[in-house]
This record gives structure tokens, sequence and C-alpha cells, in this order.
């Protein structure tokens, strides 16, 4: 090694982010050292806050720096309905289409046996035991249209059905946009059995 | 804004990485906060680290922890030969080919008057400097096959090879293990022009 030793290390542990490899670490190690130390400091600094003050919502299971988010605690949001996503940032992508005023429950994941992520991890008892104390009449299944996601949806159906509530998923087809030379078989399959009748 | 705002802070700040955008910071701060904690806290600790502890090396401008670097002190490189890289990743991958026992000078960066980066920003003055002082008999112009790299070596010849010493370059042609059929026109160009007798 031809680095002083604390640039190995940052380059090192840089691998630990998702999608960077030895080359990007480099990479990013040496912009931040030789082009953005004013960045470097701020992202160290912004990760220890985080650090220190993001834990999750003991309700939704989202990201929150209080024991309940501002959505589980809002008075505007209906209580009936209830949207299972698998990450932070699915819940995002729908309140920014403002489509949905329910509430949430955000899984943190999708059941993963290879990587060791099983229902326990997902707090699928907490979601279980949400539905049990809250009146909610319609689950809406919103995980990804992923094996994986899809998966954890079947899984989810069985367990909560039985308690009640109705279970529903999303629309699927063709998305907004798309044309149908560059769609996907499958998403066509998908298109041409769910059609409907205008 | 549906995150805490460290959430969105952190998310923020990573954008100002090379090559992460919204989207990738987003999954990077996720997966930070929720999947890898103990990663987060060394990634922090580490740039905090390199920040305070790494600097040029006053010879070479190479990174270094101390006043002159490792190469620049050691009595085992020959000193009449000075390689001109890039990047400390160039001079890594030079160091780690095993080929070359001489000195180096690192520019941090080539020309780029689009980016406001002109000879000074690259330490320019000090190479000369250090070719008035120094015995070197041969400068190796080592930046890359870019138009930048190219620029920045065309603009290092003219400066250096009146002050005397011998100015080269590195080798043009096929990569090993390149096949012809991959190979771009400029490349083959290069191949074709310098063809030698065998």
């Amino acid at each position: 090694m031809v680095n002083p030793r604390p640039v190995d290390a940052l380059k090192m542990t840089l691998q630990r982010l998702p999608g960077v490899g030895p080359k990007s670490a480099q990479r990013i190690a040496f912009y931040l050292l030789e082009r953005d130390r004013e960045g470097a400091r701020q992202i160290s600094e912004e990760i220890r806050r985080a650090l220190s003050t993001v834990r999750h919502c003991e309700r939704c299971n989202n990201f929150s720096e209080i024991d309940k988010c501002m959505i589980c605690t809002s008075a505007k949001r209906d209580r009936s309905c209830l949207c299972v996503v698998e990450t932070p940032a699915d819940l995002e992508a729908i309140e920014q289409a403002g489509v949905y005023r329910g509430m949430y429950f955000v899984l943190m994941g999708h059941l993963s046996p290879l990587d060791n992520i099983g229902p326990e991890k997902l707090g699928i008892d907490r979601l279980l035991e949400l539905l049990k104390n809250d009146e909610v009449s319609e689950v809406i299944l919103a995980t990804n249209l992923t094996a994986e996601g899809q998966a954890t949806a079947d899984f989810l159906i069985d367990l909560i059905q039985p308690t009640g509530p109705m279970v529903t998923c999303l629309a699927r087809g063709m998305p907004m946009g798309s044309e149908l030379e560059y769609m996907d078989p499958n998403t066509l399959n998908l298109a041409f059995s769910g059609r409907r009748k205008v």
C-alpha cells in the first residue's frame, strides 16, 4: 500500500456502502480529500447526527425522531385504511403522488431467506398487533412487483385475511407514458389478462 | 417531506459524492440507517480521521500523513527519473504493476478550464521547482490517454523540455488480452501507426 493509512482505511470502509466497490471507493475517497473537504465534513457530521437521532416510529415502523411519526399522529389521516410498503422511499413516493390519505406500515425490507430476513425482522408481529387494536377495514399491500415483494405480499395475505380487514393490492398493467413496443412480456401479460371493458 | 429532518439532511449531503444522485442517496441513507449502523459509524469516523490527518507530501504532492511521503524519503528509489501522474490511484496502479522504481509527481487532476482547474491548481510551479533542484534526467508523462490528460501532457512538454531532462510518454497500442474485434478505432489507429518490425 502506498497510501497513508487513513486514506486506505477510508477506502475500505466506503466499500460498506451499497453498490460501492474498490474502484468507486477509491474515487470517492480521492474526491472527498482533494475536491470537497467541506462536503466530506458535512457527510461525516450528518451520518453521526442521523445515527444518534433517527429511530423507528413505534406505530408504523417508519424512520422517526419522535416516538410516533407525523403521519401516525396526524388528525387528518384516514385510520380505517392501512397501506403496507417495503421502505420509507416507497412511502415517500406514494405521499408525493398525493393519492392516499390513510395510514402506513413500513416493513423496512422484504422476506429474503437468503439474506436471513424472515418475518420477525420485518416487524410483522407488530403489524398484526396493530391490526388487532386499530379499526382498520382495509389493508393495501403495496409491496414491490418483484419476486421478493410478491412473496412478502402472499405471506401477509394469509396472515391478515383471517383477522378481518379487506386485503387489496395495487392495480397492475401498463404504466403511464409507456409504449407497447418497449414493454416487457410479463407486463403485457398482466395488461392483457387484466383488460377491462371501456 | 415525510422523512425526519436528519434523514433528509443525510440524503441531501450524500448527493455531494461523485456519481450519487437523489435516488442513490436515498438508497444509501436507508441502507446505512436500517442495515448497517456500525458501518455508518465507521464511515463517519474514517472521513473525520482522514480529514484531520491527511495532507500532501511537500515533494511529490501525493496524499501523506507526514511532510515527505514514504516513496520520497526511500533510499531505494531512482532519483534520476520522475513520473508525472494525475491521481494517487494512478500512482498506486503503477506501484502495483511493480515496473517502476523512480520518483513521482502527482498533479491531483488534469487541466480542465471548464471546471476552473488551471496550471496553478495542479502544482505545476512546484513540479518545475523540483526539476530545477533535483538531478532528474528523465520525466515520464503518465497522464491518462483522455483528451484532458493529453492536453495536460502537451502543456507540460512545452514547459519541461526547455529545462533539460528528457521527456517521455508511455507506449500506446493494443492492451494485453485485447481482441481486435472489440478494439476501438482510435486504438487500432495507434496500433497500426506505431507498428514495429519483429
